[in-house]
């Protein structure tokens, strides 16, 4: 069959079988998650020889230690796999929720319901856990999902999807709810993208180039985010203690996600004696600076930042660090050099916080927290299917309710318009 | 200067005046909108003038009576854009509006706050009043607007949004808030689509070529409706007359509107009885039916539908017709044919009121009442930019708030990520 007439007949299965999902009881979706789950651990060996097919290939083409440890699946990214379902079971489900209900004055009722949004493409690269959360998210919330995995990663997304596949068949589930496209031709992606008609959103989750090459491509709505270039302010009147600690947390908690912390922003007024101390906590973690000119110049040594560092997502032991004169030139940093992801003040003046919060519109502003906070777990969301810089439909992490839509429900006993 | 450089400096200035744009109060806003409604009354000659070359122009190419029609303001369009913008002042500012807030195990705070989409594009045809409508929705709801309208009303448009922008600069607001792209050369409108770093929506407004068309160029997010097939299921226990009223209103009220009724389909139990009746009302008010075969039998000489009819937008006083033997049939054909707008039952069964609500997942779902309810107006909203039938973002009518996104806004005392 050619690569077009299979990705069609994988979307037309998908609609079909998301038509029957949207009507599907919570108890229903969540058993055959429970299923899954102990599925996915009683086939752990099987996995694992799957898996090795694709690292073995993997090293045979040179790709790097971190990747191949994001590809590699173990007993225990298999238990997180596992656990991970275990969990989106146990939330609430978004279906059929009614957020809200008036009576017009012809006393039509007017009410919003959650649905889902029907057929979810997934385009991904090399972590195979992805097959089985991205999964889990577009079952619970009554979508069907295509995933396109990368191709260093195709026998192990098979294996799981096939798992996954086998208890929807028998718990009676469309077998068209979870589908891998099983080629790793690119050819496939491009047809992808054309399906309007079959398919209501794209997800890409990967590289920037991958991003933007997908929005170019894409006639089908895509939610995504390009990069996370995020930012702390650390305000004339910080507590300065905080403004380390915080700092330290963004920038090494977790070096290489997306809200990790990648500029410092400092204000004039307490950067002599900020910047020293923080330097050093940074310094003992491993962290080289690139500095604007008042930086270097009271730390020493510091790599001169060029205009491109300010745009930069290093996700690496690397901070960009600037001296600003007040909160207007850090707000105006962030909205120039920004993604729209994430940002922090860290401040003790109120009405400081407050503007920032105002007039920063990034998908996530707080005030004295770490930008590692910006997650749909850490939020309270329950679940991440991805972050949104997009401001449509979404803007930050996207949980359940972000893979639903709104239809308008009206009740009405006789009225026409006048 | 060339036209992708011309593009490209509209879409910055509107990027500029967006920044300032979200920070502005209600009442600054408000005040901006009433100034202009009463200029473009004291304006009303030199609207008239400068619309009458576009109505010559459209003359001497031929162009329909009813294309002449829409384009042509009088002093009472003129009136009604004015009103229009009165109203918009009168609503709710949905900027800063927090729709939620709630606090985490570990004391974070979590809101979302309404923001500002950023810079809106609308694409649109001849209807010279969408300018002064869109500009003013766009700029209450804190985004600015770059409108590119058809070429058969650039003098028209250029008018209204001059007197619109006179008004900006008078009142201190930028003027990038509402630009007209000055050309009417296609090539603009590619440049337009592929500014995704400039422009966060598109919304088209217009025919089904026109629509289509921008999906496949545009890298910005779209949203947009091709078509209105509305439908009307008559329920076996439906009330008749009410059924044939329902009908009657939702086919002859304004039968070139998407909300308008396309097909009727009617339960086996009753077509005998129920055709015959709305074929009456239906005739006397010029209405045409095509037919299935178990219509035509029951109305002689009907024309027989054929399978293009069920996918028919007529937008016009004709009617598809169609005996289906119970709710699953009627529901099935919803979905096969169906666009997603709108879709009526009338009936009295409790248990099929439910289902219909809660299995035909299209953007407005009704019980008993017409389908031209399907407005932002009519459910409340207090205004209408468009209809999405796409379902991300907003699906049905869009009020203010569907020209807004969210962003989370986060309150911490010096929280850390463990």
């Amino acid at each position: 069959m050619e690569i077009a007439e299979q990705v069609l007949q994988i979307a037309k299965k998908a609609k079909e079988a998301s038509e029957k999902l949207a009507a599907l009881p919570s108890g229903v979706k969540d058993r055959a998650l429970l299923c899954m789950a102990e599925e996915l651990l009683a086939k752990a060996d099987f996995l694992k020889a799957e898996n090795a097919r694709d690292v073995a290939y993997a090293r045979e083409k040179g790709l790097s230690g971190t990747m191949i440890d994001r590809l590699t699946l173990t007993d225990g990214t298999i238990e997180a796999m596992s656990k991970g379902l275990r969990e989106v079971a146990a939330l609430p489900d978004p279906v059929g929720k009614i957020t809200s209900m008036w009576r017009r004055p012809n006393g039509l009722l007017v009410g919003r319901m959650r649905i889902p949004l029907g057929v979810i493409g997934i385009i991904y690269e090399s972590r195979p856990n992805v097959t089985a959360d991205a999964a889990a998210l577009c079952l619970k919330s009554g979508n069907a999902v295509i995933l396109r995995g990368g191709s260093e990663a195709i026998h192990s997304n098979r294996a799981i999807a096939g798992i996954l596949q086998e208890v929807l068949r028998e718990s009676g589930l469309p077998e068209g709810a979870i589908q891998v496209i099983p080629t790793t031709d690119r050819e496939a992606v491009t047809e992808m993208l054309k399906l309007e008609d079959h398919i209501d959103l794209i997800i890409p989750r990967g590289g920037e180039d991958l991003i933007r090459k997908v929005v170019e491509l894409s006639r089908i709505p895509v939610i995504k985010h390009y990069k996370g270039v995020c930012h702390i302010f650390v305000d004339e009147s910080a507590d300065l203690d905080m403004a380390v600690t915080l700092t330290m947390n963004a920038k090494t908690q977790r070096p290489g996600v997306c809200n990790a912390l990648e500029t410092l922003l400092v204000h004039r007024n307490i950067y002599e004696i900020f910047l020293p101390k923080a330097a050093e906590a940074l310094e003992r973690a491993g962290v080289t600076l690139r500095g604007c000119p008042r930086t270097c110049e009271i730390l020493p040594g510091t790599m001169e930042a060029t205009e491109k560092d300010w745009y930069e997502e290093y996700l690496d032991l690397i901070l960009a660090v600037r001296v600003v004169d007040d909160i207007d030139e850090a707000i105006r940093h962030i909205r120039k050099y920004g993604s729209l992801h994430t940002e922090s003040i860290v401040t003790t003046d109120y009405g400081h916080a407050q503007r920032f919060l105002q007039e920063v519109n990034s998908s996530t502003v707080l005030v004295n927290a770490s930008t590692r906070f910006s997650d749909g777990f850490e939020l309270g969301l329950g679940a991440e299917i991805g972050i949104s810089t997009t401001k449509l439909h979404a803007f930050g992490p996207m949980g359940l309710e972000e893979l639903t839509t709104q239809k308008f429900i009206i009740y009405g006993n006789g009225q026409v318009r006048t």
